[in-house]
């Protein structure tokens, strides 16, 4: 397969947030060929309204047979459950697999199954989709686990700055999500009276995102997620120590080495990045002060959930997995 | 009773939002002890966070018996099932009922079961709640039928010119709502994502309150509400052609004879009303213009649906009925 | 030129949202070479940090002679006072040019004096840009009159009813926007904490797209826009009569034959269209419904204000001037 | 003067948010007679609309000589500067001064001028009315510092903890406040099209409110404030850690004991507090959670900023001031 045919792709799980998005994205990639659109539980006659004269056919029952003849990648919106089922299955057959959901992102089995009940007992052959940082990886997987939406944000932030041993223990997140991130079934937290004009915080030391966060970067972390008003985008605010002799100029230089061939990651320095610049892209911004005399790092991290943080970064991975240019079909 | 002796009030269904509009508002009324605050399926632990050294007092299983032996006036928050059946059983037996549902506000039987299926069959003793139009009547009331959101503020604007026979047939209300109108039941349609940044349209040609609004008015109208991203508050904007020789001076002249004395409704003239002048706020603000040559009346009218739409009315109702100033507790 | 050789473009006025938009639509246009972008006023170090790693040129002062020199079409998102001294400027020395502003929508010398003081005074070789209803036009076009965003939406849903004649006069347009279009100049009225929460009426019986919306109609309208508080996209719903013997099958037969051929109107019938199926897209939804014993007709339209709308709309207009497909770059 | 007979009370600045909320709260008490509202540049025909039929007199221009001869006691909604020459001269000449101002607050006069360039050179007689920790000093107090909005929530929920020398250094205040927080001047910041689904941090380690929270407190602070996208709450989470042998019942007694005799602070443990419910109230609602291995502390603390953060504890300090029940026209 070279980058001029076609990939033949399906979507499986394509009524939710991230589902919908990704049939949205890769309807406009000039390289993949969108075969098959599924959901659990689709009858026949489901559509999708908001895609009309995008994508007119049914979304069709899940099948996996159809699968693996009809495409030959194929992008799960799953819940953990029923991706910890099909994924494998899809793989063991010879489809390259893009996982939104957290049943393999855990290597740890134990961590894995507190977190997510029904994921598999193994992983092998599985690649964490945190592009930037496993590009390598990436070609040679069979199926890939595409990172939680606010981890994506911190390790992408955190990582070139732990992995240089620049950090004091004792590592803050504040992180801020749109609404969206709560996904599509209805429930009192995100009603719209009681979500809007409001903030609450949820999971304080208990969220599992954090145990995520804490085997990307290898040391642990207080996570605060909080819910604001608005629906698509994430912002984090993360707070360290930089250790002894380390200064502004070590971070900058560690962040700047770490990205300077991502075209997705845009180094903000001290003007603190804003959801607005990332909503409806695949960017990650990221912005950081320190205060000279006393070594507090402030950093801030945006993306937006739904595409790097789901659906966009699932195919900058098809892009890096098939050879293509890490950007087509996401700028 | 007179009006220096408080009056022993209940709300029974104070968990929805103009139950606990209602609780909220009573708590402050200088005239009002209330006593108990049920809710139909409440047990004995359940507490109203948000009103925390407000009314600590548990909410309370619904109880008829109670009501009637602990209390003088009961306010109804409950959904019309429920509320056809209790509203009447308390009336019976003494006590003066306040309900917010839709149960007993048409009067034609027939077009009260077509939209309220489980209506009682007969509904006399009972007043239509709109203050500003009845306060002889709810004197006498034993039973007040509160109106619904959008006819309170559709009747107050329109009753005057269509009583005055100054408008052509073929009147419009374009009606825009915050999404508390809903109620606090989540739903596709009031999940965050999808009411956030959208705008819809629904129930046209069907809606139960235009019924509500052509008993009132005593004509047709062509009535269309929308759902927009806000959580309080209704905006009409009304359409009518002026019957030939009527003219602004004849609208505004009837407008200011029927609220001369109403201490809630405000004649904004051509300022045209906005929602962040009622919102908390039992006002009714209503501006006109006319296109002088056509004879086009262009109305808007804007309330809080849960306060001069709901809540704050039924207390405006109590005040009436009382002997209370009509303003007491809701300024 | 044909259609694989890339077009040289310039956007002027890039830091207005249209102008925003149209850049950011352009750089993911496949037979687009984007070489300028300029801004009146601007200075050298100008940068958009939204658009960093897309246009990370300066957007530099505005110079005619560059455009000139340097481009085959140039997209205009500047005031209605530059616009028009501009816009023949460049249309005169052989650029082609697709003007967002309202400089050159009106065609009668007194009403475009009227609503627009500053505007030319002749404008022969200009099209007016509602693409679907001009498309021959723009082949030929030098100068191309991109419509206003609420007669985008309001023409299009009405002019093929209005055209066949199925309709009676007063016809009555109720919008409701995003703030966005608005533009970008702080002012009372879009500050945050006057407009969120809100609804309000403007420009009741004197806003200029109604004499836009007159003139591509041809019949007179009442036309009342309101701001609600979302950012992109507007809903329009219309009320009109039908004439006698005209029912809802002739509606749709009129609507299916003018859109048939159309990529980006979707007819939704009896299912009212919502803003978020159309928001970041160029897409025209246009649903109704008739009430049949009275011959009420209630239309809905959706676009999203800054591309169908505005940005967009002006590629469209570009795809069809030099000949490419209708939807590249806009799907 | 007793509490029966009422306070003549005057406003001056009444046209920004804070000095609007005033108004309106001072309207709703049983024991203030509102006799003036002023506003530095008004005219004689300057109305507030969205108070007619509750303040229906006109804005009068600044006077400081009617203030003196027409009231016992000022509200000061007016900028920095103005305030801090008008406080002193009203005080001067026996009225009681409440001030929402920064003028006052800090008591280091370099600090002070640092970050209110044109704020009195002295301080005598002055109170920082934090009512809950200040109630002895404000009985006596000839002008009342009002704190600053960010400053009264993590006052509130740190200063039992560090008073007790419960909390090792190294305290982190990350705030988020809604859009009436900038005030009622438009700018792109808090443009609706701007601010509206978007989150921002500003003034990090560059806040005036920091160097207030840290002379509260007596350590000093990170504190990184942020614009979400709602008008009214401020919700601050705040990270710190436990000297070793304190535990969460340390917390929980300290707090308790603190506030056993405060109406308006509701301690709701670990069940952290949300803005929608405080919103429109004088609470100030505060939750913790202790990580016990780690003695990882993590609070919330909400506040509505216009209501306990500005105009609602200035009416709480005139309460106390006057010898009213602290909660009278609060709840």
């Amino acid at each position: 397969m070279n980058k001029y045919s076609p990939v033949r792709v399906g979507v499986a799980g394509v009524t939710g947030y991230a589902g919908l998005e990704l049939l949205r994205l890769l309807m406009r990639h000039p390289h993949a060929d969108v075969r098959l659109a599924m959901a659990s539980g689709a009858s026949e006659s489901k559509r999708l309204p908001g895609l009309a004269k995008i994508w007119d056919a049914p979304v069709e029952p899940l099948d996996i047979d159809r699968l693996v003849s009809e495409t030959d990648a194929v992008f799960l919106g799953l819940p953990d459950t029923l991706a910890a089922e099909i994924g494998p299955a899809l793989a063991d057959r010879g489809v390259r697999v893009f996982d939104l959901s957290g049943a393999f992102r855990l290597r740890d089995a134990g961590a894995r199954h507190r977190w997510y009940p029904h994921s598999p007992s193994a992983t092998a052959g599985i690649a964490y989709g945190l592009t930037e940082q496993r590009r390598l990886e990436l070609a040679a997987a069979r199926l890939v686990a595409c990172p939680g939406c606010y981890p994506t944000a911190a390790v992408l932030a955190l990582l070139p700055l732990v992995s240089s041993s620049l950090l004091e223990p004792g590592i803050i997140i504040d992180a801020k999500s749109g609404i969206s991130g709560a996904g599509k079934t209805p429930s009192e937290r995100t009603h719209f009276s009681e979500s809007h004009d409001n903030i609450s915080a949820y999971g304080v030391f208990g969220h599992r995102h954090a145990a995520e966060i804490e085997q990307e970067l290898g040391v642990p972390v207080t996570f605060v997620p909080h819910l604001v008003p608005l629906n698509r985008g994430i912002f984090e605010t993360i707070y360290a120590r930089l250790r002894p002799g380390v200064d502004a100029a070590a971070v900058e230089g560690a962040l700047g080495r770490a990205y300077a061939e991502s075209p997705f990651v845009r180094l903000t320095g001290a003007e603190f990045p804003e959801i607005k610049h990332v909503a409806h892209t695949n960017f990650c911004d990221i912005g950081w002060r320190v205060d000279a005399p006393g070594g507090q790092l402030v950093m801030a991290v945006c993306i937006d959930n739904l595409v790097k943080g789901a659906a966009g970064q699932a195919i900058q991975n098809f892009n890096v997995m098939f050879g293509f240019e890490e950007t087509v079909g996401l700028l």
